[in-house]
């Protein structure tokens, strides 16, 4: 099958997301990277397109040269796809310039830096008939689409309680260094990276895999948010009280100052017949509790799985498959969707799940200024 | 050495926690099962009394009769502590006789139903040099001390995040069951329970455990609870936040409807150095993490730990103790105390730990109340 | 009801296992701990006496004056059993003398020196119709007794493989340290401990798991053992092949210098329709995988326990027990058949028991001096 | 970057194998698939060509074709290497092939049928100098990378045992179920597959990861090996006792009807010093133990790891990367080798270990057949 040329702003030299990116796309295999702007600085862009064996004309100065190149060029041949993989504050710019010509967009989250440039974006796309993918990865992983389903099969009953967790050590390290590293991060400059640090960069994924589980919607959040270190400008730890309709609550606790967390992200769905539970860093093992059975310890590559999750995994049992292959999965369903493929819904994460982030940033962190009152998604 | 006679209010027939309480005194070997009141109903007490032995004069048929009747024994024959292991709405008023006729006391917790009761036995206690354990049970695991002892050595630097968890499922077939059953749990009726189910039981501890394992105090919590059930009268459910001094804030999650958990109470504290973790299913086990090193996994038994720990563990490594002992070690703290040994601070909970967990179980409830908004504790 | 009163040979001060006993024995609350032979050293007998609370007329000099002075006693005031917890070589002639003289026994493995022995004492404990219980401790754990009623069910189908293990660290530091330690540790002699270390300390309890969980008897043994260190007269590592009838094959592994292992015993159980796998140092986890469905992962205090798993469990689910309790559910059961209550077999490990482990000991030694060949037991 | 053009022997429609080498030669990047021989059936290969986007002059009708046509083609535009994933025995033929007119090979293992045919393509290789890569895919994961500097660095002291497993069931449905189904899984059948089925199938990558680890040669074996089912002509089950120079014993266990058992390869090295255990079905988790330290937990993507291992992976820590990834690490070992680059030893399996494979698999069958007696390698 012919292969979909996928184009990409940012991700040159060192760049660890780009990199990420076109690993996926080439495990997924129905995409062939063919150009795109990689870097501020066009001659290092120049000399990473040379690295990746990119024909130089089409590594381009400019998004907007990029449009106007690939344009030109015979539709068969031609980049119809993008994945922006730049600092937060350009996805908007760049996904509607690409969506008002017509490129199908992958991109990274956060998806804009305000609700309104979200909506808008939604809006284009719908409008424009195109694809457009966010990477909320975590949603790519076999048993999470599993856990997706066994709830959505109705088998936990009703949903009593909702815990998520995203906890990370990583910026520790660097609040507790020289000053300059800070000021140094994209990530901790607010006019860059948006309203927020932790919320911003995996509390919405702990928020997303909420909603992408249970199919529920989060109508209100109460948050208590803290920046750690005086004179810090952004969030890097918070509790969010959640509240969905029927009474349901649950919460989420995000940190990105929890000393020595790698990328702990749990979840768990507790209903009144079963809950479930996960957890990214062992993402294979799916954990199904009653009141009455054994725990069951369900894994990918079994009959016991849904067609979708099996689906999600190639491998036989036992031959554990990570995080490059759930951006794969993600970028699999892109593909289907570009290609008019029949496709399951939960296959990508949509320009939907983009705004539905935007606006629980937001809401989060409003309620940490107001203090600490409930806001409406 | 001489045996310390011990009486007991409550646990006859079938009351699991008053054979707890009595395999844990065995444990410990300092005390010796004397008398008590064992039932509300005197031949049922009598029953129990003959079938674990106990002399028939010393099962009373009442709290003041067993307090008038040892009293009338010589010093040395003398019950002199005596566990209340009774509804909690029966703590308050049993604990202020034997304080008051200079009994010393261990007492379930939640210790009283009302802050001005604790209070009023945190007084007696120091007026009359008593001593006073209640069973926060879980400080009495080896690797909780080792944490305590931990986080006072200053190891951890400044402490940045508190997260603890308390979640069992086992009233989820009870809500879901017939209605008879709940009118039927003296849990679930706050006029012998209290003014809280999931937070006077269980969140509790959680509480508990932070302040014991830190030595820090919360100051003020923001909660979200939840009846789960219409017509339910107390939480079942609930989030609360925490704030400390200095900035410091966290978080007690705690349900009693978390389908399929067992008694799942776990306890992250992150510091700005390292940060330790530990759950109480596998108490044996407790976790270190920093920015640079490899996860630590230290176990009881092993010189690395601390003095305090080793002596709460007898086992050699890898034999594994459990809860029975965990109580035994408060016994034994309780024990040194009667006797006026030298004993350590955190040895067995306190009067004043339970007037601490009273101002937190009505803070929560208020909190709850008033919109969900801080209370101080 | 009455208490059974217990004698002990061996035990006093600063002697861990001997304290294990009385802590089992109070757990279990059948016992008394009535008095015994502490110490070879009558001064530190009577010293560990004091500390104990035991009568001085009780703390005897030597085994035969305990014997006479017992036997002098009323029936009622006797002392009936005695736990016999000395270095090896003293088990069997003890165990003679007090089963001639109709005490029964509880005695610390390895039972005997020699096969013969073994064979004496179980001829005498079924002439005088005592009970006499071993204490393949392992037995007493809820989870394993639940795996042995699941092989029982024969919901295994056929067995087709069985692999257990028992890895210790703890001679390591001995061995790499200065000779004099291993010259002082009574189990590094052969003429008082016999003529294994490692297969008779802890290999023989691996032997003794697989036989309990599965009611299986081992045939043959095909044995490579390794002292590791020059000049070293015992074995302190080995493979153990298996035989059982009809073609079923199995292994042992044990190891006494696997640095940094605890107490790493786990038995795995193959069967044609399922397994099972359970591991010591997480008593309370029990595995079952199956082809089809996902793993099952049993616990204590569940309904789907069979009665005599449930039965050797008091606390609550997710309230571990441990050790201390599973050794105290081997004196119950001991105490059920002195009483001539009715008991389960497999309650208590017996003098058979004992005599299968010594035939085990003495064949993998003997294969491995024939230099690998098959030994019949 | 040039990429290196492969081919591939097998893997057409429906090979999961194939489709495995495909997916890690394009995580790793430097190579383009580009032709082979995909299917005995031409038809069906020629189907799949077309599916993969083969050029159709490329989807060859045998391998003397695809050797002759690539021959044909400039140096530039020609297959350098091919992926040979056909059943066992023809291995040998077709690697023999390639390698006599100078094809480099990545060779599924079990490497040959014989001893002979494995130092034949030895030979071949050294003679023609060219890169020759086997599957022993385990070796590309990062912690086992990590585990085998940290042995070489000598960290452990003096190895004084070595324990490996290797345990599927996937079998057991086979064997139990219709007669067909064996015998038409060429595994089954010695002529197509081999002496052996459980060791040279499994068996020889618990070899492979013991000789890859430590850097010692296993100089004896000692085996019972067990068909399970009557009738059944290969072994499925077996234990390997291992000798090593200087006194060292070591084990490895397989089966590939342990019911419920997925991928189960597992392997601990105990040192004097120090300890290090490893698990396939967890990769990332390395675990080190010493007499005196907390048991540490080493995952990839930190600064304590060894150069080789972080290399070996790309994301950051907590983002588990999985056995695609580990098999790419492969390949990009091999495309180091190919294009003259300066690589590490074990970056990729040689035929050397191909060699050692073949000799541990006949070893082991004659160990068995000649009564369970030491046979050296």
């Amino acid at each position: 099958m012919k292969k979909i040329k996928l184009g990409m702003i940012g991700g040159g030299l060192g760049a660890f997301i780009g990199d990420a990116h076109r690993r996926a796309s080439r495990i997924c295999n129905d995409f062939e990277f063919a150009g795109g702007v990689f870097d501020a600085d066009y001659g290092k862009s120049k000399e990473f397109a040379k690295l990746e064996g990119i024909a130089p004309e089409r590594c381009y100065e400019s998004v907007e040269l990029m449009i106007k190149g690939e344009l030109a060029r015979k539709a068969d041949d031609r980049i119809e796809a993008v994945a922006i993989v730049t600092p937060n504050y350009l996805h908007f710019p760049f996904a509607k310039m690409l969506l008002e010509n017509k490129f199908h967009v992958m991109c990274e989250k956060p998806m804009t830096m305000t609700v309104k440039e979200a909506e808008e974006l939604e809006e284009l796309v719908g409008k424009n008939k195109l694809t457009f993918a966010l990477t909320h990865t975590y949603t790519g992983y076999p048993m999470v689409r599993q856990m997706r389903e066994m709830v959505s099969s109705g088998m936990l009953g009703t949903i009593q309680r909702i815990d998520a967790q995203y906890y990370q050590g990583w910026v520790n390290s660097i609040i507790h260094g020289a000053d300059s590293r800070i000021t140094g991060v994209w990530r901790f400059d607010p006019s860059l990276s948006g309203v927020s640090s932790c919320m911003g960069d995996i509390g919405v994924h702990a928020f997303n895999l909420i909603e992408y589980t249970t199919g529920l919607e989060i109508k209100q959040v109460l948050s208590d948010l803290s920046s750690i270190k005086e004179g810090f400008r952004l969030d890097l730890d918070g509790t969010v009280m959640l509240r969905f309709d029927k009474g349901l609550k649950g919460v989420i606790r995000s940190c990105q100052v929890a000393t020595g967390e790698e990328n702990n992200l749990t979840i768990a769905v507790y209903g009144s017949k079963a809950s479930i539970k996960w957890g990214q860093e062992n993402p294979n093992y799916l954990y199904m509790l009653t009141d009455s059975d054994p725990v069951k310890v369900l894994k990918p590559a079994h009959g016991y799985n849904s067609d979708f999750a099996e689906k999600s995994h190639t491998m036989p049992c036992g031959h554990p498959e990570g995080i490059y292959e759930a951006v794969a999965n993600i970028y699999k369903g892109m593909a289907k969707s570009i290609r008019g493929e029949k496709f399951k819904s939960g296959e990508f994460p949509t320009v939907h799940d983009g705004v539905r982030g935007m606006k629980f940033i937001h809401a989060v962190v409003n309620s940490n200024k107001n203090g600490n009152t409930w806001i409406k998604l």
